[in-house]
């Protein structure tokens, strides 16, 4: 019963995710008449008061990860029970799938998209394990209570100092396939995006360990 | 006395809210030269300043709803007495109208006017009800203390990933029926989103239910 | 010796203060070519950061007035000692024309100008009374600790919500005669602005004695 | 062990502010086509983002300098042992290379390059000492708890209100002399602006101690 109402936490909160990332897209795209930088600067905004409140929503409940690589990091450390982990990552993927599909509703476009935007090559790999080293990094340092809006401003710096603009989320990934828009991701691009998510991921536990373990936590 | 200074203070809370809302939108469309996006950044990034102030400013005092849809919602769960409802949604309602005449005579505009911005479609009423499911999601379950900054956050999120920029409260409706400016609503269109809007609140009530009942309150 | 370093901070804050707001303008102007909605949102996003960071430095010594209007306030209510206010305002006039030869020396511009800019009309001062109200309005609702966050977020959301981009300071209106620049305003629209000020804050005093008076003090 | 755990702190987190910097000045230019005010200011988000993070995730561990002259600062003050000075300096000299070679790896740039871009004359000087001089200021004055916000609204007001756009930090000089893109400084440049930041830090210093000697600390 405790765990439904978590993955439901989950499942609703990565929804909601995806319709602020791929919905605030969608819009700045249609008002920004081409310029990208624009389009890209409010869909960063957007994005960074999105993730601020659904972290303050949902955190108490169920940790409120929304991102498979976070959920592996939490039953690495075991601060998620290992048979928790499977769940956890299906009802984000659910959630990410439904999220972009609200999102197509309001914008009153075909729900059913598979994105055609193309992300590869060394440069984004590079950048989606940098995004995630941080995040991750971000995530294991945070003070208590400091967590929302961490994350948020991260994210935000990361949407432009990545070349990839920062998925860092291989729920965000699995949602963003299946939307042919601005925030878009090819299924062909997807596998590359998600093991650079996953090593970067790995590589902050490491570092977390190399200068951290041992000292009080924060 | 006290519940005639909480009408004053929504009353006076809402005209400011509206007068952020729709002097933002007057000097973004008049600077912004045709760049809606532009101007829709500005007139965002306004409206979370003003409202992350007026909660905190009003809140002590009355709640600072500022919004039928969240009154009605505390009056269900007895946080507001139920005598209290009607006055409040009466005082909101004046405040936004005076609100809309305020930015009006900054700006030299004629202070009477009415929109003939039509919103309309089920993409824009889907994207109502998420968004006043949204805030009212927020509002039950910001920590003491966040409050003000969570739902200006939200909010500022909103008007970009929701298809109708989320007006996600009936006083705003009715008070930007009285501006024929970027941030109007024509009358013909308030009804459908007025509906949207408390179904969004009602199911808000309903997942909140669902999900944190006897939860330890944060 | 107490006083004088209080009096240097105000001076020196305000220096600042007014280079943030003349500097960024000049800034702004020079990279937008042209476009006037993204100069002031430039300039409203350093004026926003800077004062909050002003209020947080100076506050603790001096109260981090840095405004002739608060200090008014401040003294009516003695919360500023009446023989302290004609020093604080002198001080604070004096580095307002300092931080706007500040910003000149900066930017490369000759030191000594007067501004060209007029501003004035119904809408303007009703602008500047609203404007100032409302900083007053939040200068005494505040809660311990909250103070910089807030007025920093009003006077950003001011910028777009008042006609006048919200002077809402005599010294600030002092300093910024002296840059015909972005932010400047000419010496002849100079007495309308502040006796709109001086109104606005004599109201907001009044409207926080109705409604707030008695309440537990936030 | 401990000190070598904050120098990798101190290495790491100015590696990853330079990468922050350039990387998102690289975005930036390409995505906005030559709207030189945009490209700054999706620079600055980014920077304020990514600044407020690290500064909350190493502060705990090395204090996060990132800086010389704040830990110069420091080491006068004797919260930085003098022997840990130079240390700290290499350290964070190498970071800021790394983090620009880092920056270009993601962005598929040529690794290695050195800045073309003049920066120099009096009014530039001028305003890397007021940046500076600011800086140290409020890292003197940052109440426990709010340095990382603190540091980081200055940052992102000070890239506009001064002519320099704010390096304020001699290893970001040293870093950006590396990388021939939007954030680049030419090594001829180099000196002029290191020297006036030192002079800006020293300022600051003597202001602190003139106004807040014998203050309760904050």
């Amino acid at each position: 019963m405790r765990l439904a109402r978590r993955l439901a936490a989950e499942s609703l909160g990565t929804a909601l995710l995806l319709a602020v990332v791929i919905g605030s897209g969608v819009m700045a795209e249609r008002l920004a008449g081409g310029n990208v930088a624009l389009a890209l600067l409010a869909n960063t905004l957007a994005t960074v008061g999105g993730l601020y409140v659904l972290i303050e929503v949902f955190g108490p409940l169920s940790g409120a990860h929304f991102n498979p690589a976070v959920s592996a990091v939490m039953a690495w450390r075991r601060e998620l029970p290992a048979g928790a982990l499977l769940p956890y990552v299906v009802a984000q993927l659910v959630g990410a799938v439904l999220g972009a599909w609200l999102a197509h509703a309001m914008f009153d476009l075909p729900v059913l998209q598979v994105s055609a935007k193309l992300r590869s090559g060394t440069g984004q790999w590079i950048a989606e394990a940098v995004a995630t080293f941080g995040l991750v990094l971000v995530v294991l340092r945070a003070p208590a209570g400091r967590a929302a809006a961490m994350v948020a401003a991260y994210i935000g710096a990361a949407y432009w100092f990545t070349a990839s603009t920062s998925f860092a989320n291989p729920a965000a990934v699995f949602g963003r396939m299946f939307s042919d828009s601005f925030a878009g991701i090819a299924p062909a691009s997807a596998p590359g995006f998600v093991l650079a998510e996953l090593a970067g991921a790995a590589l902050a536990v490491a570092a977390h360990r190399l200068l951290f373990s041992g000292e009080d936590s924060t």
